[in-house]
């Protein structure tokens, strides 16, 4: 799927030429372009091959990416991200304390312009740390779509429905009226989409599962739950349906290849195959459910059934961040030490689900995950000349055991740079952060 | 323990003025100081207080850490720092091929120049990431203390002994030789130490062991070893001598308050008891025992009896960087999957095990690991003002949960500056990068 670029036609002009890298395709073969080029018309990718290929080729913009490692833009596949507003508010504590004394009273509180800035300041630190696209869920998802778009940022976004009235659209009932004005409102934006996103099966009654799943269907978008993160809520479930939550949605007919179940921590033999049979796709979110103490997904088994599984880092209440390389390092370590073999979830496999991977499971084949030509122009460059990068055998291994977000140096999204050199273009850091502190202690009360 | 500087008396000179952070001196009531500052003469610390306190002060050099966190430097209980030349060699392999096919044919290469620039390498790397001392263990240890003392860093180094000829000192013989010269070589040194290192139970005789022993009981230097790090080699030891790798050491007398015992993953509950027993300190390397999948040790079990515990990196192929801020994030959530219990290793706990827990394990209590009166003015600045670090609520949750290594700007080690803003004043980066390369690619023949 490699493009060899221009040799031997005449001059082509491309808007954005990022040239010099070694490339990570994170294509299905693997690809690796040593000293390559990235060509880039409007926003997609218009070739990618050799340097030499590109020598009579001129561009309105040329990104200097030697000594570099040039690869598609992390996929975070399920987070909340104005939940920076609460990173590290309280930690260490019994889940429902944590949850009823500290979360839930701050999330109470919430306006829209505090999810507006919450989100913002996420996107700053995702774009930062590599990330170009996230799946959020969260109360005023329309000001999340806001806060993206300002951003530049590619998210697929969405209401949380449950079955108690919210803060943003109030009676339950608004709920699905509120997410389907949303879908339509958003329908034509290039980076931001809408999603069905139901809670979880042990706060969301059949009936409107059921609905959104019928939403979801109407639309043809995503429908996005929590599904399985603990055992209390595995137990829950069992004890008022008489069944797993996962063979609880299967029977509302809610499981399906749009389905996109973040967690999956806590499943039977059973579940794994209902998520195969309907290709349910998994946001795994292992630092989360570490400090949470929810346990250790199933991943290897997932992946050895074929269930598609992209990363994610959940909110910045329990993880504290956003950070995909951490993430990426946390899940090739975790599941060698859980299985007790070290030849489990390799680097390749973890840098797929963070990629080609995770961009299946927001149904975004087609645009994203990976540098092949037609795709969207969505990449980073890694600074590869670091005494913690150095020596290098194998990028695929450091990108995932030895780098971290802070190396991302430059970061394009559809094909417009949002951050070079480690300055944003797109975000006025300054002020995100002021208004996040303002609101966040206005909030809580608590701000140090 | 704090110092309230020099209100009402006449004004003094510092040589180093640390001004205007938070901060947190991890020392045993936990102190934390707003709007503070630490003052340094010479190599120590001569107060920490309030700013105010320090308005009549004069000092030759001010370090604005305004909107910083100011704690003691991490201090790194294991490492092997010349493995940063094998960083990322060989990933995601059985154990044993990993180290045959892979590691030991790379040392039986390794040099004396090798492992000057290789522990160069890894100085940069600790000083970047907020390491200020380590504890080492490898060949040509005398080359690792020259590259630590012209790094200006802090350490505790050591000749690997085992039963086999080394690729240094040659016979087995002279190992203890070796490492007696270089002990002595050293003693008057103000960084850099010496301690004897007879690799394991498993790589070393019985008599090795106790010689070993007495040559650091001789000396009063600690005492060295890995111990029971995997599965294999405790059936290994149990199958030679017909008892666990603890009970083995506890019978030739080897175990003491002096014994720094590398990674403890494989325990029985008699073997925590004769840790605790004889106060032995244990360096707990939760990455590298992921990544090997070698196990997760009983850390919540150790610090319940008592047992000191600090955390180490190991080296860099099996890790793969020398990163505290991320060894503390996944120590702090490893324990509590494994546990299963969000209240397991808090963040508090963890950063004492990098800061004055870790200096207790090296020995070195009455020098360094918290900011007092009268230690040495090892310290570190976090810059809080990124949006990865926005809002803070507790700055210890911070730094273990979202800080990064790359989130410290400046360094002080004995009272010389190592790092400022980023800077590294000792060690000439670009050269030490170029040699690393020229070394590794000469040794493996496989760099990319």
């Amino acid at each position: 799927m490699i493009e060899h670029g221009s040799r031997g036609n005449p001059p082509e002009q491309y808007d954005l030429l990022v040239t010099g890298g070694l490339v990570l395709c994170c294509d299905a073969a693997g690809s690796v372009v040593e000293n390559a080029a990235v060509a880039v018309v409007g926003d997609r990718i218009a070739a990618v091959g050799p340097v030499a290929n590109f020598s009579s080729s001129r561009a309105r913009k040329v990104i200097d990416a030697k000594g570099g490692i040039v690869l598609p833009g992390l996929i975070n596949t399920h987070t909340h991200a104005a939940m920076t507003l609460f990173r590290g508010l309280a930690d260490d504590l019994p889940l429902m304390t944590w949850l009823e004394d500290h979360i839930f009273p701050a999330e109470a509180k919430l306006t829209q312009e505090a999810v507006y800035w919450g989100a913002q300041l996420a996107c700053a630190e995702m774009i930062r740390s590599g990330t170009t696209c996230f799946c959020d869920m969260y109360l005023f998802a329309g000001s999340v779509a806001r806060a993206v778009a300002d951003a530049g940022m590619r998210a697929l976004v969405g209401e949380v429905l449950f079955d108690f009235p919210s803060a943003n659209y109030g009676p339950l009932a608004q709920g699905l009226a509120y997410t389907e004005a949303l879908i339509e409102k958003w329908a034509a934006h290039p980076l931001v989409s809408v999603a069905v996103e139901p809670h979880s099966p042990y706060l969301c009654a059949a009936s409107l599962l059921e609905e959104a799943a019928d939403l979801a269907a109407r639309h043809q978008v995503p429908l996005i739950t929590h599904l399985s993160e603990t055992r209390g809520e595995v137990a829950q479930v069992r004890k008022r349906y008489g069944k797993t939550p996962v063979q609880h949605l299967a029977d509302l007919g809610v499981l399906s290849d749009r389905l996109i179940a973040a967690h999956c921590v806590v499943l039977t033999e059973d579940d794994l195959t209902l998520l195969r049979r309907f290709d349910v796709k998994v946001s795994h979110n292992p630092e989360s459910n570490m400090k949470l103490a929810s346990g250790i997904a199933p991943v290897r088994d997932m992946l050895a059934r074929g269930i598609c599984v992209g990363l994610g880092t959940d909110g910045c209440a329990s993880n504290n961040d956003l950070d995909l390389f951490a993430e990426m390092n946390t899940a090739a370590k975790l599941h060698k030490v859980h299985a007790l073999d070290p030849t489990v979830t390799s680097a390749a496999e973890v840098l797929c689900m963070s990629t080609r991977s995770a961009a299946r499971v927001l149904g975004m084949t087609n645009k994203i995950g990976t540098l092949e030509t037609g795709k969207q122009a969505d990449l980073i460059v890694i600074d590869t000349c670091q005494p913690h990068l150095v020596p290098m055998y194998h990028p695929v291994s450091h990108l995932v055991y030895a780098a971290r977000g802070g190396d991302v140096i430059t970061s394009v999204i559809g094909g417009r740079v949002v951050m070079e050199d480690r300055r944003l273009t797109t975000i006025d850091e300054a002020v995100v952060i002021k208004e996040a502190r303002r609101l966040a202690a206005a909030i809580t009360g608590r701000l140090l």
